[in-house]
């Protein structure tokens, strides 16, 4: 049974809501975001309207979705709806002679506020509540935590697999796509992202695609994939070498991995998201390469494969027990390419524990 | 070379969308949507902001897509902004001294508008301008139209390998990684939604997701799957019966066939999008099964898989040689299951074109 079918974890999750709405004072909820119904009802369609409140619990969705809705969702009312599910929401709101109602201002789009505020009498203030769902997934339960590790030991065995294929004359696609194949075949819904094999001057973007090219001697290689599983992502990257790399080359990935775990042990409840950016950034300031590092350290992961916290310069909010990031440096140079190399890891009280299990010290191909 | 890469089909693109801003009186448009960004620019990264006018074309992007905007984006400044793109825009208008820019308001959320509109001083009028560039995109030019037709007849080719594994204790999941995996290999980026393989009681769900149930004998299962290569979609749902069907399934896959086939048929330049839908609901209603027709006949396909026009009810535009849409109608019945039968198909001047060359004729597994 899907751990997000259980009703009792969906409930607790919609009563913290609950909760949160009375601290924010706003009597109710229209939640437009599809990953965060599903997380709210256990609903998995790509289209849905929910209002959530102290009493009220309704879902909008369209025919094609009625049946799985009624299947999958629970602690809601499924309302079929053949129109606009936001212009059904904003009649709902006003014949129930709602006087204030919070919209995820980060999701609806201008036109959706619009449609939703036509259908509306006057009498109904609609207000952007933020991310208010975002906030209970900032902490991970149980049972994601165990969706996310499935996740990312999946990830891990799966790259042990292909890394066996990997030679100079080969696609960067064909790696690619044996990957997803694989990642699917042992259970995964897919990859969570669209999956990066990019070798030589290509690896200096950070974010190429896998491309028809083909992997040469002498180039470096990144390889940065994730399975979706139950819903839940993991994100992980490493970097390979085919051939005997240049003292030049092997000082850099020491100088990346040693950034790399630097700010994985600065991680743990209560420390503040900069600070794990800063602890890359200053292994790599010691070398001089904190110029080629042109991203952030990392980012949070759950339901979705970019979510808060940003591990990032000003990022000043606080890491929490249960909290899942990427820590990801990478030094990029136009001509010889990339390193990066990244896991998924779970903040604990004490410390951490990396949910992406494949080994860093292995990486050069001869 | 990728034809969306050759600079004259882009500058043709910006110069129409400069034309269609001037009869819409509208000196500036600020593009969000990335898919939009990569049609008029060519650039392909998930994150950017544009900004075209008669001689403004700018492209803000963050500091992970300098490199790779300065080699994909044609006709445009690429500026790097490790802040938010928005913003960086706002400032730009304001120094500019724009009096009015319109932006996507179907694209930008509510907080994207509130974030552009924070930098932007009060003399810049904001506007919602509409869909501009989707209108652009309703009629596919002849590159375009020559990728949607490779990934349509690469989609065939792949269904066609596929069914051959296709045996009752097979699971859907290891099918729907199967034709994910050969698409690739066969050169398409991947698959432009998540493959679905839907069998027994689950092809009841228009958009079931391929589980890990096993194919039985005596069961219908519904395949819809699509290639995406070089940022085009194609879309094609097969339906195939496991043993002998009753004549009763004969006769409910006669009837969809036939409605598929005459709502393919009334395509054509200069009709109106709910004539196709009506065509295909007329012939299932004269089979008494238009009840059992939960969603619309199709929707246009191209960068996106969905995509103006919906071909439904009340939709009076009319299709305009170059359009591509779906023709897809199906029936569901609880407990039997589905059968769907969908093809991508060219609306040209005197008539159409299948762009989805897969028999729908041979679809008992015996």
């Amino acid at each position: 049974m899907h751990p997000l079918s259980r009703p009792h974890s969906l409930e607790r999750r919609q009563e913290r809501l609950r909760q949160l709405l009375e601290r924010r004072k706003l009597p109710l909820l229209l939640v437009s975001n599809p990953v965060n119904i599903f997380y709210l009802t256990g609903f998995r369609g790509s289209a849905g309207v929910a209002i959530l409140g102290p009493s009220e619990a309704l879902l909008w969705v369209d025919p094609r979705y009625t049946q799985q809705a009624r299947e999958q969702a629970r602690g809601v009312e499924v309302v079929e709806e053949r129109g606009s599910l936001l212009k059904a929401a904003g009649r709902w709101l006003g014949k129930r002679g709602v006087k204030k109602a919070g919209y995820e201002d980060g999701h609806l789009t201008c036109a959706g506020l619009r449609e939703l505020a036509g259908q509306t009498p006057g009498t109904v203030r609609l207000t952007p509540a933020g991310e208010l769902v975002e906030e209970l997934r900032y902490v991970k339960d149980p049972e994601e935590i165990e969706c996310i590790r499935n996740a990312g030991r999946l990830t891990a065995a799966v790259l042990a697999e292909v890394i066996k294929q990997v030679r100079p004359g080969v696609r960067e696609c064909d790696l690619a796509a044996e990957i997803d194949y694989r990642l699917r075949r042992r259970g995964a819904d897919g990859a969570a992202f669209e999956t990066i094999v990019a070798s030589g001057p290509r690896a200096a973007w950070p974010h190429a695609r896998a491309s028809a090219k083909l992997l040469k001697k002498s180039e470096l290689v990144i390889f940065d994939l994730g399975a979706i599983l139950r819903g839940y992502a993991a994100d992980m990257t490493r970097t390979f070498y085919l051939g005997n790399p240049s003292r030049r080359v092997r000082s850099l990935y020491s100088a990346v991995l040693e950034a790399q775990q630097r700010a994985v042990r600065s991680l743990g409840a209560g420390k503040r998201a900069r600070d794990v950016d800063a602890a890359a950034r200053r292994a790599l300031a010691a070398r001089g390469l904190d110029g080629c590092f042109t991203h952030s350290t990392g980012h949070g992961v759950g339901l979705e494969i970019h979510e808060k916290p940003r591990l990032a310069r000003g990022e000043r909010q606080r890491l929490e027990a249960g909290c899942v990031v990427t820590v990801e440096p990478g030094v990029y140079l136009e001509g010889l390419g990339g390193i990066r190399i990244e896991d998924t890891v779970l903040v604990r009280r004490g410390g951490r524990e990396i949910l992406t299990p494949a080994p860093k010290d292995d990486w050069i191909i001869m």
